[in-house]
């Protein structure tokens, strides 16, 4: 049988536990051009929100008794594909399940088994972390010398986006949430200031965390964080639109103070950014990605569930805060044999 | 004698008439490097607001018993510098004044005689039809057949994006104030669709004016007609932050439906423009403007008050949408003698 997490009703805004169901279904058999994927890891990703949303967005709902969308990494175990072998390990959108039988052309990539841990593939090495190298380096365009502010600074995406700040010579500055974070912001991550946005006066903290004023604001959260960003921007600012992780529900779309006067005055450019947008450039992104990680210039934290079971609640929990770093849930051990 | 309009109290939120006095000051003498200039026209500008407010924004605010800053066009009737002489007309922030001794480097250039009427080197050959011509270009991008929302669409600045879009191949789409300049847009500035926002169900005009979405939004307002605006935009949007006509008061500052969602689902950019970011590209547009000018695929509309005594409470007018077309203020005929 083949254990999979569907989606059991609509959730108005954050995705809770009861949202989702457990249940087992028949084995999946690959037909022509076909791969059957065991499982290992399953990414969980605060997009998962708008991706079991009502609204169609940038892509469609996941249907009500569908399996959950997600990306995982797994190892072939049967293939009616030429491109693909048993025991290949492969990353794609092969959902919240034991395995999956996909169409080779929807696996996104092989993962070679002697490079980083294939974990990585979901988090530094996937689309976290090429949506940090696309949407600073795009939208954010650092220059040596300006201050970086990144709001979710110790997670999956901003971690990273604060180290390759740095590697640009910026000067950055994190907001996070908890000591526990704030430590890690700047014993890991390199951050110059991490700002705890649960306890500070954020307004003041940031004052003084950027005597110059804000030249990019890397955003994962949008709302009050993002408020209090937008008064200190500097003049021809960037802001780099995410995620809007600090809010609950746009529905309806919540009320807050009106952005235009900041955007004008400071002739600032606010840009939002899809990681589907970027396909084309993975190979660049990847190969640089991986030398700084080899090099130890780009760190990763992983905060792995072990289960198919802890899925349902995963992303309330990451609504929550209560990951430390990329979030995954491990539902096999690394070869692909049963935990 | 030199009658001048002095800023006698600081504006919360739109300038009024009493926040002016009229007054008579000593004829002011040229010094070394200085030119004396008679003001024929005087310019009032949205912007004007900003220049007055407490807050500086990207200039110094206007202080309390000083001449209010403004555009003229005027006559020289006395120079101490040698690149100018008596009898040629210049353009530049002069004041709300009769007469005006200026630095020559103040001087933003000189207006042909021969030329355009001398009026348009305020509008649509002055900060308007610059601010139109390179915040369109350089951030709106037109592409042929996309479709460009302008908003306060018969305004100085608004028509002139209407036509430049029109001329780059958009579909053009104009948000005005009541039926007269609904008209107008029809008819003198070449908008495909005129909607009303005084008296139109939006959301649902603009659904109909754009059925694949709005690829350019052109924002002279904020507010109410952005948030419906917003809804609407296509992927890959462009909105261009030139004012805020609509929004009465910046202190403190208003609500509105937060614009993230909107950002980052469409990968939408929002930047705000100033025309004096882009002083030195103002001949080669200065060139193509008057092209365009020459060749009648270029219409301005000049709203003109006659006399100082309307200075005032012409920038309240302007906010009440009392104008139809640039608003100007003639104090002199156009060869500098008494009107």
């Amino acid at each position: 049988m083949n254990r999979q997490v569907q989606l059991k009703s609509r959730p108005s805004g954050i995705p809770q536990a009861e949202n989702f169901q457990v249940v087992e279904a028949p084995m999946p058999e690959p037909g022509d051009g076909q791969v059957l994927v065991r499982n290992i890891y399953l990414s969980v990703e605060p997009a998962m929100r708008g991706w079991v949303g009502a609204v169609a967005n940038y892509s469609e709902p996941v249907p009500i008794g569908g399996v959950m969308r997600s990306f995982a990494v797994g190892r072939v175990l049967a293939s009616k594909h030429p491109d693909y072998a048993a025991g290949e390990y492969v990353t794609g959108l092969f959902g919240w399940q034991d395995h999956a039988v996909v169409d080779a052309a929807t696996i996104q990539r092989k993962v070679p088994a002697d490079g980083a841990p294939i974990s990585t593939a979901l988090g530094v090495l996937g689309i976290n972390g090429l949506t940090a190298y696309f949407a600073l380096l795009d939208i954010g365009q650092p220059k040596p010398g300006e201050t970086v502010v990144v709001s979710t600074a110790a997670g999956a995406v901003g971690s990273s986006v604060g180290q390759i700040a740095n590697i640009h010579g910026c000067r950055t500055v994190g907001i996070t949430g908890g000591p526990d974070k704030v430590k890690l912001c700047r014993d890991a991550f390199g951050y110059e200031v991490a700002i705890d946005y649960r306890t500070a006066d954020l307004d003041a903290q940031l004052a003084a965390a950027c005597p110059k004023g804000i030249d990019i604001y890397y955003d994962n959260t949008g709302g009050a964080i993002s408020d209090a960003v937008l008064k200190q921007l500097a003049v021809g600012a960037r802001v780099v639109i995410c995620g809007t992780a600090s809010v609950s529900s746009w529905d309806p779309v919540p009320l807050g103070p009106r952005v235009e006067r900041y955007i004008l005055v400071k002739r600032a450019r606010m840009q939002g950014f899809l990681i589907f947008d970027h396909v084309a450039r993975y190979p660049e992104a990847l190969k640089q990605l991986g030398e700084w990680i080899a090099s130890g210039q780009l760190c990763y934290l992983e905060d792995v569930l072990e289960g198919l079971d802890q899925a349902p609640d995963s992303i309330a929990g990451l609504y929550r805060g209560d990951n430390l770093g990329k979030r995954l849930i491990r539902i096999a051990k690394d070869d692909g044999s049963a935990l």
